[in-house]
């Protein structure tokens, strides 16, 4: 995967080994690319260090064979061991503008923002886009920022000249409504990966954005 | 700190949050290098990454001005944002070779190793320095490797070509036998961050090992 090609944002599934069912991060990614997604986030905050390398690998030849983005969350270590393609970075996390300087410019640089101000600092800070959210409240992130909801979600969009990937309470119910606020795509974590059927959900995530970005 | 200049590595000491009396980092290693403290490694293995950098950020000033090499533990990314003199991986850790390659040439790398075989392996995977052990059982690591004993110290430092630092239930009771053992220093974590008067802990050990090696 060449770095800072076009990225196709529509359907960013992270992964969570929690919500998996029991299923290895293989098997759902897999199927979450057989299903549609067009970018996936490596995220394991228990592990250790060389689980977790191992892990992002088995995804990073995946992802590859693919020509899916494999971006990791927070562990620049981890992602930098497995030549992914980007790291994402909240506001507990290496401040962005020193993951910038450690990938240097060709890795793709997210950024996690909750607000207009955040959202702002981390386009100065060399953010590739923005994970903007949570849009609504989630039981994945019990600790995450107060939710931002459809306006708020719109706002940021309205001011940010990055793509904007709209994240916290994701599903179908609420993906169009997301595109039509301004984001280039969804960021999913249990919708896809804690769905039975999970090419059928990515499948339909992903027809749900298309569908919205021709209306936008 | 000039890396792969020549290392003192009589005092290695470890920092530990748990064990630090309520203490700040900061206060603990300041007066451990008041004492003699030759080696600072930054280990933790709970806070958030950004709280790590910040954590490391004071140890980066305060060791840089003391000119003692400061060591992070597992975390490349941490050192990597701080500049650190090198990384110290585990066999949980960042594979080695791995490290070494990200890290580049100039860097310290350490590697633990509980055996010969491991020893070896961190020899070949580019290792600069071992940590050895651990010697003795100790409560800071539950999830550690059997013990070496003080035998098993001579055996890896009598075929290795590297320093090696003791480590695990090393205290001021045999610290000289360690360097006797062949160890070019010894590392601590509660022997200094845990004692009442961390100058005096830290200057009782620094004179056993200087006095054990005029003997060795
Ligand atoms: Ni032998």
């Amino acid at each position: 995967m060449q770095s800072k090609t076009p990225i196709d944002w529509s359907l960013y599934v992270v992964t969570d080994a929690g919500l998996s069912r029991g299923r290895s991060h293989l098997a759902v990614i897999e199927a979450a690319i057989a299903g549609g997604a067009t970018v996936v986030q490596y995220r394991e905050k228990a592990a250790s260090t060389r689980q977790m390398i191992a892990e992002a690998q088995v995804l990073r030849e995946l992802t590859r064979r693919a020509g899916v983005p494999l971006i990791v969350n927070d562990r620049l270590d981890v992602a930098l061991a497995i030549d992914a393609d980007g790291v994402h970075v909240g506001q507990d996390d290496m401040p962005a503008a020193v993951a910038r300087r450690l990938i240097g410019p060709d890795k793709l640089l997210g950024v996690s923002a909750a607000n207009l101000a955040e959202a702002m600092q981390a386009v100065q800070n060399g953010a590739d886009y923005l994970g903007v959210g949570p849009v609504f409240a989630t039981p994945t992130k019990p600790d995450a920022a107060p939710p931002i909801g459809m306006e708020g979600l719109r706002e940021i969009c309205r001011h940010v000249p990055l793509p904007v990937v709209a994240i916290g309470g994701i599903n179908a119910t609420n993906a169009a409504a997301a595109i039509a606020a301004g984001a280039q795509g969804i960021a999913v974590v249990s919708a896809v990966v804690a769905a039975e059927d999970v090419v059928a959900a990515a499948r339909q995530l992903r027809a749900l954005v298309a569908a919205a970005r021709q209306r936008a």
